[in-house]
């Protein structure tokens, strides 16, 4: 195979109670890829659509690029050329993890085009290097979901410990992204250092809850779990109309609302499609009477992680 | 009916990583309560064995006859006399959940003999009164699994949350008793009431490994999990040996080992009875090497809760 065009899912990351340790996809939004090999050593970027102009065409310096790159020298075949053309189907620094797209995308293309030299849990330390280029830690919240799909708990860093958690099918998730910008560095620097033990146990007792509550299925269990007292807090105040948008959800049936990894996306939880839906309006409508756009994403939690498109 | 003998099991809270969240039930040890009807109104504590004299027979100053007072007044019954007799099998303050075994005796007792009023689950705050007395604060991580049986989470205190996990058949627990004293107010009094925001996650990472470990189940999972980054740091330092005794434990086979509730005892659990006696072996030597004796428990999980004796 000399080329391949692959999709790799948008994340929710932190899903309220999980700071850091849950993530899940979706099937939309997502980005796409086009990989080939070329004669020429080095990874070129031929193309980047629907960034406007604002990711680097660099190799070294793009997610995608930079996850492709250590790959390869990871199974010593660095002296392979590839040619990228990526097309950004998602709004970028929008708390929908589209550098972990892009990374998984990259890299997961790479392993195929190169004969699968390794599973595809394998490739998640290089989807790893990609998020550290772009958020300066090599998180893997958005990445451990884009790329094996579904609820993940990232149990650990160190040493690397993911665990995927069966979803029940009728669980659609509601993305709004209003048309504002919350840079991840700045979202991460306001966060308080220090968590009082009450807050810590009550974070746990809710952490419990969501795995056990997915796992049951048992949606009220999910419902009454769906809530964090450490960031959402003080992240919140960074998203205009936050509470009457997560308010406006709750009203329409979601079984929960918080912020998409550090923002300004919020997403909801919701038991069917139509409630999903209606969530989504409602969302839109919270951040429209303060005159801010949005776009509204209704889907099932992703279980494929990246697919090949042809 | 006038007459009871009832056993409720005594307890391991906290489990590693769930302080104040996590809690479940042994098989053996345990305290037995015989509860009789009287004429004469009031509540009469007749005689308490194996306390060595340290509990009040005054009821309103005692866990089980606070929690049955309590339950009385609930249920209208206020009028109604009891007689009772309590057998404690299982040291005092040794972080088993002695005063919340009595309690849920004392009330689950009360419940049958006034005919079941209240369902089992339904038990919990008057048991937990129970505790107030006896800890100074109304906490359910021994209660609730004393009362419920199995593997309980406390995901909410405001409101009262509090869910059941199945646990896997072939998970042993091992619980050994050192001949030391901490006293459970000291041992939260010298806890840091300001947590990292990295510790926090890093126990939310266990917190949600331990649930889906158990549920699943996935015995390396549920290994991995078993780990305190909070509490067991400080609170080990009250016990003599406790670094010793856990490497041997683990040695042996352990999945994990941590301090039981506020302490001493300590618990381990493995994936078979051989090997729970094994552990529990282990770590009774680790105590003798510096002249501490200890008893030592092996049993299941125990699923019932409470029982009716004769």
């Amino acid at each position: 195979m000399e080329s391949i065009k692959v999709f790799a899912p948008a994340t929710v990351a932190n899903v309220a109670c999980g700071f850091d340790i849950f993530g899940f996809a979706v099937d939309n939004p997502g980005d796409e890829l086009i990989l080939k090999k070329s004669d020429r050593k080095g990874v070129r970027i031929n193309r980047i659509e629907g960034d406007e102009g604002r990711l680097p065409l660099a190799a070294e310096k793009n997610t995608a690029g930079i996850a492709i790159i250590k790959f390869l020298e990871f199974i010593g075949e660095d002296g392979q050329g590839f040619e990228m053309d990526l097309k950004k189907l998602m709004p970028l620094g929008s708390g929908l993890g589209s550098s972990a797209a892009s990374s998984v995308a990259g890299v997961f293309a790479a392993n195929e085009l190169m004969g699968r030299p390794l599973s595809q849990k394998d490739l998640l330390p290089f989807a790893m290097e990609g998020e550290r280029i772009a958020c300066g830690s090599a998180h893997a919240d958005n990445v451990g979901p884009s790329l094996m799909g579904g609820f993940v708990v990232i149990r650990s860093y160190e040493p690397l410990d993911i665990i995927q958690l069966k979803t029940p099918q009728e669980l659609y998730a509601t993305i709004v992204h209003p048309h504002i910008e919350v840079n991840t560095k700045d979202a991460r620097n306001i966060l308080k250092r220090e968590i009082s033990l009450k807050n810590t146990i009550t974070q746990m007792g809710n952490v419990a809850g969501l795995v056990a509550g997915l796992m049951l299925p048992d949606y009220d269990l999910i419902s009454r779990s769906l809530v964090d007292v450490i960031i959402e807090p003080i992240r919140s105040i960074l998203i205009p109309q936050f509470d009457d948008v997560k308010n406006a959800a709750l009203e329409n049936g979601a079984l929960g609302c918080s912020i998409s990894g550090s923002g300004p996306s919020m997403f909801a939880l919701s038991k069917d499609l139509f409630t999903a839906n209606r969530v989504g309006k409602a969302m839109q409508d919270g951040f429209a009477k303060v005159g801010i756009g949005s776009e509204c994403y209704v889907s099932g939690i992703n279980q494929a992680g990246p697919v090949v498109l042809g």
